[in-house]
């Protein structure tokens, strides 16, 4: 039987924020982790602290990576790439993906996972099936998952062992209307999220992609959303 | 077809210098990672950047990553572990073991194979075919390598594209022995190495499993050690 201990990667945006709910109304133990890897935006990681103290987890850790050494994404501060506002409706892979990012940062949570005996890794990953979710990251797809948690469990000790540690996405298959509406029933506090990837101040920018996409889906869910914008 | 660039991950330990040699004599273009994770160890990471500066890589990263935050191993700074010096002769996995550190590495290696074009990442995993050598880090075992490559591609840009980026382990067969003759063929700098887990000042223990390990490689391969040690 699965033990109710669970690493819940926390980005402070309002995926990660609504698994963390998810897992909290599961009632499990939480173990939550979030990364500083020289993204630009530091209020998202200010949020992820603020959630934690929210949901009083058991233990919070903030690891750094150092992935702006590496580079390769508009998110991160070593570039000169600009942070999109006019999201392509293609289907290629955007800009703001961060090379092997989930990868990562699964792997670390992996580790976490084994030390502190944890059976279950909660990750806010989200396919999209429709045209306006972030469909388009491969390490956020169900057949990356099955073969990430494939190799996790056959490189630990905890996996080699018998045990298995699981990769559970539970908004993979939602749209961000459904996460927003699972959200507010579960009384997830959004003010203390932040999905801007301009801003970095009191007002998020209400014109990039990623608060594009969060308003549409408040405006989908039928709620307003709870944190201030510049301009929507 | 391959290209000729290879991203190398370089601990300054002999196995992965050994790496870096083979690599060179087969005319990759160089990248190397190293990685700073709160090992108590500094020694290892000063020999890496020499080994870089004498191969003449193209590019070295030097990353951080937190793990010293996460724990579990003897190997970190955070831990009262004792390192040891009586090394076991059952099959259990020794408290060397750094949770998930291989996965941990091979992912961010692979961002920065994806970030510069690399079709493949070199390791010194070493299986281990004799009882002395490192056969009981699951993180080493062919098994694991097979899956990661497949979840790194599954999970990145350049594997849902349709290119491969492969993991390659030349020293996965090998004993300690052979990989001392091949790296002294290759002329590989062994005195830019540093395998002790104990010492990190001029003179190797001698005494600890990972100096006893080195000095039975090169004794059974018929070479003297070319650094240093308080006592052997």
């Amino acid at each position: 039987m699965n033990n109710k201990k669970v690493v819940v990667l926390l980005s402070g945006g309002m995926d990660s924020a609504t698994v963390l709910g998810i897992a909290h109304s599961l009632g499990y133990e939480l173990y939550v982790i979030s990364f500083y890897y020289g993204q630009r935006n530091s209020k998202e990681l200010e949020c992820a602290g603020k959630l934690a103290d929210y949901y009083k987890v058991k233990d919070y850790k903030l690891i750094t990576v150092g992935l702006n050494e590496i580079g390769g994404s508009a998110l991160l501060t070593d570039t000169n790439l600009n942070i999109p506002t006019d999201r392509a409706d293609d289907s290629s892979i955007p800009i703001t993906y961060v090379p092997a990012r989930n990868i990562i940062f699964l792997s670390i949570a992996g580790a976490y996972a084994e030390v502190v005996g944890a059976d279950n890794i909660f990750i806010g990953a989200n396919r999209g099936i429709d045209e306006r979710t972030q469909s388009r990251y491969p390490d956020s797809q169900p057949e990356f998952l099955t073969a990430f948690e494939d190799a996790l469990n056959k490189g630990t000790k905890t996996g080699v062992e018998g045990k298995r540690i699981k990769i559970i996405a539970p908004l993979l298959h939602m749209t961000k209307a459904e996460i927003v509406k699972k959200g507010m029933e579960l009384g997830v506090p959004y003010i203390y999220t932040w999905s801007c990837y301009k801003n970095n101040n009191e007002y998020a920018c209400g014109k990039c992609d990623a608060c594009k996409l969060r308003l549409q889906g408040f405006k989908d869910a039928g709620y307003q959303d709870v944190i201030p914008y510049e301009t929507q």
